[in-house]
């Protein structure tokens, strides 16, 4: 059965003065209005959520956004798989909608985490990590500073490369209102920024957001029935690799990212050459490198010169992150992966105002941990 | 598509020395052993889980599980209902075989919870609650005895009743070497514990437990080529009530339950005449009553004349928590609703032991918060 998306919306990104519950009432309320869906007539409520136990004290957030929207008795649930938890929201919604369990499913990501400081969420963030890398003192950030020295020194690639991929998509989030970020940096900025994990420096890496994004998912049938302008999710794939990282064969392949889109593209009956514009998980700068590879579009080693030649730039060959990514948009983690479906559906239906790039066919690749779990959705513009 | 069930595990449930990791682990391996599939054939993994974060500050479980069950790189996803969420993970299970995502999907349930004080672990908990019932020091336990109160003096139902529940799930609990008690109490002892939220005393409630279940989904047509013992998922309805409790019309109406099962006897083309046996979320002896109410099988009020007759004992009418309920066999959160889709599958395929009662069609309701989220389930045996 075709599953269309219908509706899009996603709050401020940034530091919000309101609780999780806020953010996601925000966007859920946005999205039924942007989707002219009525409340009553959602079945399932899925809510892309990594920890408002562990940030805030609450649990049970779907049953409390489903209680606020007034979607009762609608089916709630909340989806964890941490940082793509927005992904894996994505693929329950396209299953609910496929299995026929569910006519009109709303999907609500977000993420309070600012009120902590950066050492408690980060320490957050790191119990995702394997038990025994974590007692080595292992965070995301290291393993992406460990990555990062590991490609340059071995496909050659200058740092200058990783720092243009921050300064290409801080240039995009200006066009963005709802990045947590509106402002361009410089390669000079980008470059004498503060180490955090060498050779990745401050600007590497994304920040620390509240943010809620929201998508509306039906059938095709139903979706003509409703509106003109809608988007097809053509293909989705989700895959997992090795939660011990370093038991990876090659640092640089992102397995997940490998498989996942691979799975993708089969049931598009697509390739990397077909896309028009594209989502990439930007927690780190060398990550938009290794999805790059990932996905297809440059062999390995290669992706770099990608970011030296401006092929990725919003005017470039290929689009990456026209949203401004997780790098400037911001990172609120279950949220995430549901903003980069909200761009690609903007993008495809004609609604992402001055980012807007000529698009029928738009990939979206979200990441769990350091490539752990990994979703790939690509979607295509209605005929 | 047609889903069925082909194999089952689960743990002993109760105090237990080892982590959450430990726990899914046993459970996932006994389960691809039941089941005579390859961690290679697994497609899906879905991990329901509530709070391992929260409990003992590990994350990204179903990437743990996914790696030390070999399935990699299946796609690994955490499920998050509350106590329900072995019920959403059913749910979600079901879903992915028959969306088509998925053609071998393994569900494991689990939570660690008795390193914490009761305290701790209640108040854990208690982060379900809607923040403006928190607030006012409410818990699920006070809950329950506030709707015990009421329902005996509204319906006239006498106190014994509900030690009878107690009584006769402790009684099947004898009969499962993997219940947290297995040990008959007498009508004196569950009349004469301790006060905890009155009129409910220590014997109307479950106890914390430690423990994990596991199950296996396939096509009813694979199903076919492996094993001649397999049971279907003829029909599943999942729904969400008020996340304040007291905003409910009518306490004694648990309105996931009736819109849940409502959906699953739809689905099924059965209705509650057609049950053999059933699983309810006995977490107090009162909710016993309210679902036997809710799945239609006893009108209103008089729920509690069926205990009183015998009627739900094992050599009764109606069978309900054969396998001792949460009474008895213990309450790990994430893993309750998938031990209770355990316990059907096992009456339905033969297996259950001494516990075996003559069953083609069985239900399990599984019920998050207090009635906030539900998942209703019907299996039947394959012909």
């Amino acid at each position: 059965m075709g599953v269309a998306v219908i509706g899009a919306s996603m709050t401020k990104f940034g530091q919000r003065d309101v609780w999780i519950r806020e953010l996601l009432s925000q966007a859920g309320e946005e999205c039924l209005t942007d989707a002219g869906v009525a409340p009553d007539d959602v079945e399932h409520l899925y809510v892309s959520n990594m920890a408002s136990g562990e940030f805030e004290g609450q649990t049970g957030i779907m049953n409390l956004l489903a209680h606020d929207l007034g979607v009762l008795p609608a089916y709630s649930e909340r989806v964890d798989q941490t940082s793509s938890s927005g992904g894996a929201g994505i693929y329950e919604a396209w299953q609910s909608v496929a299995s026929g369990a569910s006519e009109m499913t709303l999907l609500v990501g977000g993420e309070k985490m600012t009120h902590k400081t950066t050492g408690q969420a980060t320490d957050i963030i790191a119990s995702i990590t394997h038990p025994d890398e974590y007692k080595h003192g292992v965070t995301l950030p290291s393993f992406a500073g460990m990555t990062a020295r590991h490609y340059l020194e071995r496909f050659d690639a200058p740092r200058e490369s990783l720092a243009r991929v921050a300064v290409k998509n801080h240039r995009n989030g200006v066009d963005n209102p709802k990045a947590q970020f509106q402002k361009e940096i410089t390669m000079e900025k980008a470059l004498e920024s503060p180490i955090i994990a060498d050779p990745l420096r401050l600007y590497d890496f994304c920040p620390i957001t509240d943010g809620s994004a929201a998508l509306m998912f039906t059938t095709e049938e139903r979706a003509k029935e409703i509106t003109d302008e809608y988007a097809l999710v053509s293909g989705i794939g989700g895959a997992t690799d090795t939660h011990v990282v370093h038991e990876r064969d090659d640092p640089t392949i992102m397995g997940g990212v490998v498989e996942s889109s691979k799975q993708a593209y089969e049931m598009a009956g697509l390739g990397p050459n077909d896309l028009d514009v594209a989502e990439l998980h930007d927690m780190f700068t060398i990550l938009e490198f290794l999805q790059l590879e990932g996905i297809g579009v440059a062999d390995q080693g290669t992706a770099w010169e990608m970011a030296m030649d401006g092929a990725t730039a919003k005017d470039g060959e290929l689009p990456i992150n026209t949203s401004g990514g997780l790098k400037s948009k911001g990172h609120p983690l279950g949220a995430s992966g549901v903003a980069q479906g909200v761009e690609i559906y903007e993008q495809l239906v004609g609604e992402a105002g001055p980012r807007q790039v000529e698009a029928d066919t738009a990939l979206a690749c979200n990441v769990g941990g350091f490539g752990n779990c990994v979703i790939t959705t690509i979607m295509e513009a209605a005929e």
